[in-house]
């Protein structure tokens, strides 16, 4: 049906290609501004000022000061700086669906983790109800990259302004801060800190169409991070080593124009998602789509869908081979061929759960693409169930 | 004297520009194979597999496993894990002449730091003496990068597999490992790691030629590596972070490049290295060469040379109008225009070791620059000295 030169890729929350745009912003960098910028010389004062320029323009972008941006290896990494800011009797609090990044960054402290919702939205409530005198950090992403839920960060921000408030009338100094991982959200959804009202942001490169490896902390004045990686003192001391001068270059390419093209983007890929979510719902009324009803509580270009009595692991091998590439969940997690704790957090039953097919669509996705993987998911997905016995 | 289209680098120390051939074993896995190397489908494995290749082509050229090879965000990071890896009541070795990155990393944990010879080098008797037993690691970078001393590892080695023997003859079980950060010196000498005999060994993409921020820590069998970052468990859990799919493959590349061309090309640069080394010593007998006397004792492609009276600053800004751009010392310091830790440690006089200049030649030196660059310094200098005085 689908001929190989037809791939149709729907898995642009696992990973990105690098937009054409941001690779020319990287090839200067590569063999003629190549040089350090720690040297002394203009040439190498000139890469030294281009760093420090995509610098100003992703903090503007994020209504950020420049100077509170440190740049890092990615995502996880970046998660890793902001749980290694808290004391050492810390408790922490975060939710069910977190990325592994930041449920491994729990482990190391006491901590609480609450609840989801069915929907996957985190309660604003149960983080208050969670935070104790000794908390001094609450992380809960902006969207969830499994299963699309936007989270109510701004009412969670709140909640956390309202106990800070709180410990200064009682003269408590202990510090609370309010981390968001942004990495999944940052081309559907507005990553200003201060209308977020957020302490801490992640990003990442690698899930808005620029390089990988390659992510940041932004952190507010008055945040102490420490180092996890020490050395010849760069950004700021906090994250020594040469810097990646061609990645930061992208990343900042990368980032304008995920802010320039996310309105008329955001809009056309919903319209795609709800588009394939009708004709696999009125395919398989069985199915369950997960999230938020409202789909603008959703990330526009992502659906999660379950068959019940499917082996997604199989179908999207299938799937793979008909050219249409999907994922089970995260990819992350997926390697790992186990029931995805997100799932869980929700409530899905296992036999629900093991037949999820996450789709996320991206820039390239036309309406032709979405129309044919459609057709190409319910074929398939008809064909397991023929198989199984006809339980469709 | 010197067009602008004529520059001159001579700093390939602080880093090197991305070969052509790098680039474009790297080029696919941009917007072809960019998929994240845990996804399940078909393309996605191939990704899996040409990284997995990766790691043996590096392993082999090592003389290593792959499984025992952990890929890093470069050697500052790659160092800091390899100190991870020791008990908290640990005591550690190391030496005065340290990259900044191994110097941050003993601060955590007690040790001693060995003083060098004249020469930059490490005594392998003053290396035992310090061991005491608790000491569970020894760090001696290969050469290093500010001077160009090559250091005895395999004898330093000897001593360290002694110490070794001493402790299971007497039931002692605490580890004893020697680390080595070969990051400065894999384009002039063999990093197989039997054959030098270390445990874990420091490597560096940005100074073969290859992408900044990939670097790798091996390490030997029955090392537990501790991970800095934890999170999705890629590289077998010491490492989070999606893969650095093009950087690991230009890693590869990088490596391959090196080992081929490194017989040829240090003895080119050596050739080149001593032809300079000889014009600046007569037109200024008292400068100072530093690092050991044998030539074959340093590495080949650097020259640092004092000129006792001189502002290298200064120098090195001239030097860059004129159009040569070098060093006073490694880049990750120079940029803190303070006096080189490295020179202090060789008892350099302050004086002498402010007038330091140091010259790293790469793959596009010729001799034509070489020489070109040779007039320049010389008529830089020798205006220097005229403006303090005449002290030439």
């Amino acid at each position: 049906m689908t001929a190989e030169n037809s791939t149709i890729y729907l898995d642009y929350g696992a990973a990105t290609p690098l937009d054409e745009r941001v690779r020319a912003a990287m090839e200067p960098y590569d063999r003629e501004l190549f040089f350090n910028p720690s040297a002394a010389y203009d040439e190498a004062r000139r890469v030294r000022s281009d760093i420090e320029q995509a610098r100003a323009r992703i903090a503007h972008l994020m209504g950020a000061r420049a100077d509170t941006i440190v740049f890092t290896a990615g995502a996880t990494e970046a998660n890793n700086l902001a749980f290694a800011a808290v004391s050492t009797d810390a408790h922490l609090v975060s939710d069910a669906i977190e990325h592994e990044s930041v449920l491994a960054c729990l482990s190391a402290r006491e901590h609480t983790v609450v609840g989801v919702e069915g929907d996957g939205r985190v309660s604003p409530q149960a983080i208050s109800r969670a935070i104790t005198p000794r908390t001094e950090l609450v992380s809960v992403s902006l969207a969830n990259g499994e299963i699309g839920t936007v989270q109510p960060v701004r009412d969670i921000a709140a909640v956390v302004r309202a106990e800070r408030a709180h410990r200064l009338e009682e003269g408590d100094m202990r510090p609370l801060w309010l981390h968001t991982d942004a990495s999944q959200a940052a081309l559907a959804l507005s990553v200003n800190v201060s209308s977020l009202g957020v302490d801490m942001m992640t990003l990442s490169a690698s899930k808005i169409y620029g390089p990988k490896q390659v992510g940041l902390l932004w952190a507010a004045d008055g945040i102490a991070l420490a180092p996890l990686v020490a050395g010849g003192g760069q950004e700021r001391g906090i994250r020594s080593g040469t810097e990646n001068v061609a990645g930061i270059m992208g990343f900042a390419r990368a980032f304008e124009i995920a802010a320039a093209e996310r309105p008329a983007e955001t809009k056309r890929l919903a319209a795609l998602r709800s588009r394939m979510e009708r004709a696999l719902i009125s395919a398989f009324p069985q199915a369950q789509v997960s999230g938020p009803r409202n789909a603008r509580l959703r990330l526009p270009g992502l659906l999660h869908i379950s068959f019940p009595g499917i082996d997604a692991r199989r179908l999207v091998l299938l799937l793979g081979q008909a050219g249409v590439l999907a994922a089970t969940g995260s990819a992350c997690a997926a390697s790992k061929m186990r029931v995805s704790h997100v799932l869980s957090a929700i409530g899905m039953d296992e036999r629900t759960a093991a037949g999820s097919l996450r789709m996320t669509l991206g820039r390239a996705t036309t309406r032709d693409e979405a129309d044919r993987a459609t057709k190409i998911i319910i074929d398939a997905v008809s064909a397991e169930y023929a198989r199984l016995g006809g339980a469709s």
